[in-house]
């Protein structure tokens, strides 16, 4: 069975797109029977025409060209943000052709609309590339775990953080130097926002709560905060009490509302999560009735990510749709009133009765303190104490440390990170 | 859309799938509008007609009233062995239902005339169950990673024995303690055997080599070791060195040749299989274009395992019939001409010109020593020599350790274990 596919984006992944289908046809067809055939390619840039012309494969600026052509099946969408991806897909949809993307943006913005109207015409929107790019979890949970509760979702979902904070970690340095490198390595972007405030990890989870619960979250609902605060010296206090802090993407379900949010995380060093180094990607499910999961593999790079756009048109070429499956209406807790447990790292002056003040701070709002570490630093008029609380309403944490910031003797911000006991 | 399934074998797995079908009927209806409905559930045990009876289900002890009822669309295998479990989904898809299987042993042996039938009849046959219970594997695989070259797997695929291993490790005790408390736990059979000694792991990787590689292995070609000879003191060693020691699945693809083999591995211990613990079972695949990847997850259990055997039935009833792959000739290995590490133990008297003696022979067939200990053991009369190769022809090693237990000082057989650098 021969199949013809327009790609629109020669960017990273698209290249690599054509390169691994040239690589592995014979893979696929032994596989599958199918024979999948670029046959059209649009990229603004004039300069990407070489590289069609040296696969002798058609090349356009021109998007309409591919979405018009009635021999093209599939269009597979790779140039990424809203516009003008979101034009382009709605119109091939409307002109009867499945979509293939990894517009994680895109899909967190305009998921409703795309999978309705994709419902519609009874076409399939194959997104696979757009969360954890080579491992297949948006498969792994929409079909090899149909029938699962997903109880809770942990997820490692961006690279360049977790290179980041484990750089910091492994060779003992700061937030700027870690991420200097990254850049020279060409992982993270010379504009690294989206990545380090966490919301390319924003939307792979928003995505993540529509496979799972039925839910597209408006943005302003799923609580966002990135690894730009995070200092050398609390990645080395928490590793003292066996914690290791991630830049989680997490999901929890209650009876009748879900938690959404992304922020760095404590979690036990010995948890399988805490030893996901590098650039690499990981998420864990806690399902019913498939327990335990954890899925590991390259979350970025053009190559590694071709494997899950090729699997999403073979996918679609073989009828196997996937599910678009119906929305559920979920309330989504605020940050404000989850419950959890947190570390707390107060820079105050070396005075008598500065533990004191923080503690009845922390009393007079409910919040139980699990442990306290008073650190001597001798070169420095501050000293770090460091707490870590029992179970503690983030309201309260809030105004706790509003309070304890306005102390004399306290004059730095205090930092405060969510733990999770996984 | 409502389609009706017969269930044979109510064992644990049995009941499960039951139960879950049950419980998450509406997760599976709302995000896939199919509705499953078991029709009849046949076992030779009339004891298990009390659970159909409080589930209102039709019972039977002849499977043909569940093969030959045009109402029902699948039949679902949970007896496990060879027979008759084949001789029933030989008839099922003779008449026209595809089945759902969760008997590794059955497919390692007969898998090629299965599923040459069931491609001949145009009928699916769901085997998810099969491979590492609830982690969905096989779908990963042959769909989601459908393009991809699996150059190498190492597999924990056996809970029983991983649970050994780990127990051993961790509470510092020996096998038979070990498998005792295995057994107390309903973590390993009355017989062990399968388990212990490789079996089960060896009917997985088969399977697997179907699915990465379209060879159905004679079963005398996959080289098959278990864990029966592992003392505490090589666990404890192979810390030291910085290594764990693993049951691992392993294949290997070069050019024109596969390896295949089970035994207990040396890995190192930061590699994340490392830290998989207690049943747990997980997956490394190392492949192109998708990179590495691991999946982890429960291997066994009625209650996990039947996440995989629902997935199953809902892709046979929506049409995904997963792909049947096309069978290649590739040649598969002999493990005498396999090149690895080793990790040998000698137990020698305590007497000069040991080590030279075992140096010379290893020498003489070309094994390069990579390390050496000699342990001081004050309580015995034998002394442990503690040796990690480098890279070595196994047929090399075999001559060696049958030429140093020749030694008049070395009286107890050599320990050797095959090294991973994976």
């Amino acid at each position: 069975m021969l199949k013809k596919i327009g790609l629109i984006g020669l960017g990273t992944v698209g290249e690599s797109v054509l390169r691994s289908l040239k690589k592995h046809a014979a893979i696929i067809c032994q596989r599958t029977s199918i024979k999948l055939e670029v046959k059209k390619i649009c990229d603004t840039n004039r300069a990407k025409n070489k590289l069609a012309k040296d696969l002798s494969l058609a090349f356009t600026t021109n998007p309409n060209d591919l979405i018009n052509d009635p021999e093209i099946d599939i269009i597979v969408e790779l140039i990424g943000g809203i516009e003008p991806a979101k034009s382009i897909i709605m119109e091939c949809l409307k002109n009867g052709k499945s979509v293939v993307t990894a517009n994680k943006a895109l899909l967190a913005d305009s998921g409703k609309q795309i999978f309705n109207l994709a419902k519609k015409n009874n076409k399939s929107v194959g997104f696979e590339a757009s969360v954890c790019g080579a491992i297949p979890i948006i498969k792994t949970i929409s079909e090899g775990l149909v029938s699962c509760d997903v109880k809770k979702i942990y997820g490692i979902l961006n690279g360049t953080t977790n290179y980041v904070l484990d750089k910091m970690l492994k060779e003992n340095i700061d937030f700027n130097t870690a991420l200097k490198e990254a850049q020279d390595k060409g992982l993270a972007e010379k504009n690294p926002f989206l990545d380090i405030e966490g919301m390319d990890a924003h939307h792979k989870l928003c995505i993540l709560s529509y496979l799972c619960y039925g839910v597209w979250p408006l943005s302003k609902n799923v609580y966002t905060e990135g690894i730009a605060k995070i200092g050398l010296i609390d990645i080395l206090y928490a590793e003292e009490l066996n914690y290791r802090i991630k830049l989680l993407a997490i999901a929890k379900k209650e009876k009748d509302c879900l938690e959404l949010r992304v922020h760095p995380t404590l979690i036990p060093i010995d948890h399988p999560l805490a030893q996901v180094s590098l650039a690499y990607n990981a998420v864990y499910l806690d399902t019913d009735p498939a327990g335990e999961l954890l899925f590991y593999g390259e979350g970025a790079g053009g190559v590694p990510t071709s494997s899950s756009v090729i699997s999403d048109i073979v996918g679609i070429v073989s009828g196997n749709c996937g599910f678009i499956r119906g929305e559920s209406k979920i309330k989504i807790k605020n940050i404000k009133d989850t419950v959890g447990r947190y570390y707390i790292r107060c820079m105050a002056q070396d005075r008598p009765g500065v533990l004191a003040e923080v503690s009845k701070i922390l009393a007079s709002l409910n919040i139980s303190v699990a442990s306290v570490t008073q650190k001597e630093k001798k070169d420095s008029k501050f000293v770090p104490i460091i707490m870590i609380t029992h179970k503690a309403v983030e309201d309260n944490i809030r105004k706790a440390i509003s309070r304890i910031d306005k102390l004399n003797m306290v004059q730095i911000p205090s930092q405060v990170i969510r733990i999770e006991d996984l």
